[in-house]
């Protein structure tokens, strides 16, 4: 028979996402609206093992919406990842009368959560919450849609200047092994060329089709490069090696970094974020654990929270073919 | 037999919104890349029949990806509802030796292109571009996200005069029937309270709501109103009654108005209006007429143009409970 | 002799304006640097009546310079403008300890701040905040910077549609007897009239400008309208107007309204807010009082709090000259 | 006696910089306001000899002030150094009957226009263009406000990550002998350390500072870094450096690059540069020739061309101690 959930924890973990906060305002309100106690756990699962606990309530987390980042902040733990780490958590978690667990973050944190789940039979939730949109069982996560906006936004600017001079940009974005932020923001920026972790169609190539943009008639170029990229050349090699190869490009680089994590969530990441920390608390009250809420074709679903973790990149062979159509 | 296309013409019609030139774009250098030709028809059904039309290469749309707008621009025209109107303009797109039509738009604008096609036997094919995301047969349309962005990012700004002021506002948001961008930037602005055309809960349960707000220890609050809501009284009509029976209220008004339909797009929007676009000329390649391109479950597919026209608006009953838990 | 300075007391007032909070922060840190104490009265002057004042320290102001409005609050107190809440005010201050205060916001907030620094021989100080740049004494007030961004890119967003579908519109901005909005917004925005408090040209010299606007090509137009403007027509009657004296105009009105009060602040007014925040507290300890810090050809400089309230809104003539010619 | 102006031209040269758009339409249309011809040559005084020259009218301009880069585009030229090359330039001058050159850029720029101007006896009229605002003679150069603005939203974004993670960010920000956009930039965004290339404090203060500043509760920080900080490190180093010397910092590094250059000019680059167009041509009508066109106190003023290269960068005292006192 299913214990009475009285009391539920949430935590944020891993690298910090655009709509942390609003997932976690979803689930401190729903609990409210179901009349149930709601802890905030600091600084992840390092938070849980110090035992960094905070009673929440519907006004806590007001005018927090808004804003990037994670107000519970988010931290690696590798204590967590030792037995005695985790039995510390756990115990902490009982003293603070806490009955279930959601996690916001990404596979590290459905990983350590699921870990935790099996060794202390403790009902642990998953919300996917990560820029790179890399979470099997979901369509999309929580922060990807504003990572593309301000990824598209620092292109346009540099368009600016390209445009100016007549110039090629390297642009490198986010993304080690997984592309998404790449072909969509390659495609939203109108960049010529996009090379993403999920193919290597040669070097050759991109010269090839740099040549062919050029005659015909193209006087700057954007190239998107996901971190993660199969050129076998890191992005100030590739930018020399460009150079050296074709005539009368001045080249430039720039490596978008740490903004694309950050800034106020975009409408669709705050519905999106509040769906999902509503969802989760749904299923806790229905008795589930060990799963993921995840959005499919628009609507909260869940899935166990090893689909969350056993990623399989595919390439979306239709939106590549549109990157190459609109970029002609 | 179905008839060779040589070359493809593109309009837009109706409200403009964010976007449309990202799939006058993809239309463009779709045609080019299937080396097909393209026209661009100025000022919509208008223009057609005044025969302002242009031929478009692949430069001809160079750097308009991330406007606002639409620079083929857009009109309404009464002379197309004649018949002598329509005459006109299948007279010019004959001359201009224009095979197929591509319509870009809200239901304005395909309840145009059907009459035309049956009455001319002309393909005609409808992407729907609309901030109102109230089309059937497609998930979104293009420019809603990025009006939902817009719509958000001013209720962020009346925000901080509301809680700095502990006052009362009254937003109100596109929508005459539909409550698509009243509820999502509800809930993404956390906005106290959401009234949309498709409910009426009357205005007491509103005041009902509005006390136990207060009591609960809200300080301040923001209201969004769509502009077809059911409230039977105008925003400002509205702001005067609650005024009246509300003690403690400093209560203002904010109609957000025409910023809605403007602005670069989100890469949401670009990348949905690139996939329709390319869509849009292969249906046509593949022989499909009298459709409308749309998007289901992220992918690209086809419903008959009545369908698009057709709307019936549902309230999400999951996303109304959504709204009501997260501004509790 | 100057008595020795302990404590100081900081509060805003009036309408909020962006960079408000960056002022705070400044007057708290310089408190700090200077190793004396600072408190926050809360929601302005009644807040003060009323004692609601806290210690603020360093770490209190983290993380707010970024954001719009005042966590301290605003509000107007006609408690204030009595000689019994001015009584409570003093007593409270004395008994906090606050041996001077400083004042942020506009001419209303320093004329209280002269009342009662007469009354009680009782050292403020002031800083000008309003978005209005309406403050005799100093070339720029906070929020005034913040708020032109928000006015041009609302006004982008305007065009967008505009430009689109050859439309005429009137814009509505901030600015009940100061054009300095609505002029340097015209101009940003490529606005092709602008109406200010200041000057009343007749709505003749309007109508003859719109029509020689249009003989010269233009297809669309945005005419900026300053609250205050001596049309002697509000925005609606003044489109209804224009509506019927010029034949084929689309005219459409859009009221900006509460959006340009909020918002993150721009660079230059958080730096503004920073530069008047250190140099209240240098002019406290300097023994000055009753005195307006304010900018001045970029360096701070105080000016009696008098000059602040009795404001001249003189029409910059070389800037109406660029506004015409730019428009052209 | 004065040459009768007939026709002026305009070119932008250098690095590009927001606001130049609306520098060139405020030249195009003072032109057309005083009857006089006005022609647009492409890429600079590289353009220049290549004889890529068009007439403008007012309405070539339309729509372009909201843009970043600059529509005439820009580039750097080897040939104007060589006297051949500018005695093509002045070749192509003649025959197309200009009478005057406005040239909109740096000190690069100033430089070529006064050799020019010097060895033809030609008009020679400079307009600060460059976000670095590092040129004599004016309070503010063209763009300058607009990096700022991109700077501080970029490092807004990076805080969200910061202050989730409690982690240190060394921010690169471009300056390499100008420290103005990182002192600016730096207390806009609330750095807690900024390095500028007009002062080396040593690193044992920095290293000192950092260790205070962990002292007194802060659990995040940013460091500005001026592209030519006196540091003796390149920024990877630095934070090398500072990882090795401080313990428990997770230290990260961000290179803001190229989006320091692009974007929307923020309202006050469009007006400044719709002042100082507007007042170059009327320089030219006035006779004057070999000066550049500044602000001054807010008022247009003009200086000898030579003022404008000749810079000398001082550190403003009063800004570098506001730093230290609202970062404490």
């Amino acid at each position: 028979m299913q214990k009475k959930i009285n009391k539920i924890g949430v935590l944020t973990s891993g690298g910090d996402a655009p709509g942390m906060n609003a997932a976690i305002r979803a689930v401190v309100r729903s609990c409210a609206y179901q009349e149930i106690a709601c802890s905030g756990i600091y600084r992840g699962y390092q938070g849980l093992i110090e035992n960094d606990i905070e009673d929440l309530d519907a006004r806590s987390v007001r005018n927090i919406i808004s804003r990037g980042g994670t107000f519970l902040k988010s931290a690696r733990s590798r204590e967590f990842q030792t037995k005695e780490g985790r039995q510390k958590a756990f115990t902490n978690l009982k003293n603070a009368g806490i009955d279930a667990l959601i996690v916001i973050g990404g596979d590290g944190t459905f990983t350590g959560g699921l870990i935790f789940e099996k060794e202390f039979d403790f009902p642990v939730i998953g919300i996917p919450a990560t820029i790179d949109n890399d979470i099997n069982g979901t369509d999309f996560t929580i922060g990807y849609d504003t990572a593309l906006n301000t990824v598209v936004d620092a292109i346009d600017k540099i368009r600016d200047t390209a445009s100016s001079h007549n110039r090629l940009f390297l642009v490198e974005v986010m993304g080690r092994d997984a592309g998404a932020i790449a072909l969509n923001s390659g495609i939203g920026a109108g960049a010529e060329e996009i090379l993403i972790p999920e193919e290597n169609n040669g070097i050759e190539r991109l010269m090839e089709s740099l040549k062919q943009s050029k005659k015909s008639g193209k006087t700057s170029s954007i190239i998107v490069v996901a971190e993660g990229d199969k050129s076998g050349k890191n992005i100030f090699e590739l930018a020399e090696f460009i150079g050296e190869s074709l005539e009368g490009y001045d080249i430039r680089v720039s490596v978008l970094g740490h903004i694309q994590r950050g800034g106020s969530p975009s409408c669709y990441d705050r519905v999106l974020a509040s769906k999902l920390g509503v969802g989760a608390v749904d299923a806790i009250l229905e008795g589930k654990r060990n799963i993921m809420i995840g959005i499919n074709n628009q609507k909260v679903t869940s899935v166990p929270l090893e689909t969350g973790i056993k990623g399989e990149h595919k390439i979306d062979k239709d939106l590549r073919r549109v990157a190459s159509i609109t970029s002609i």
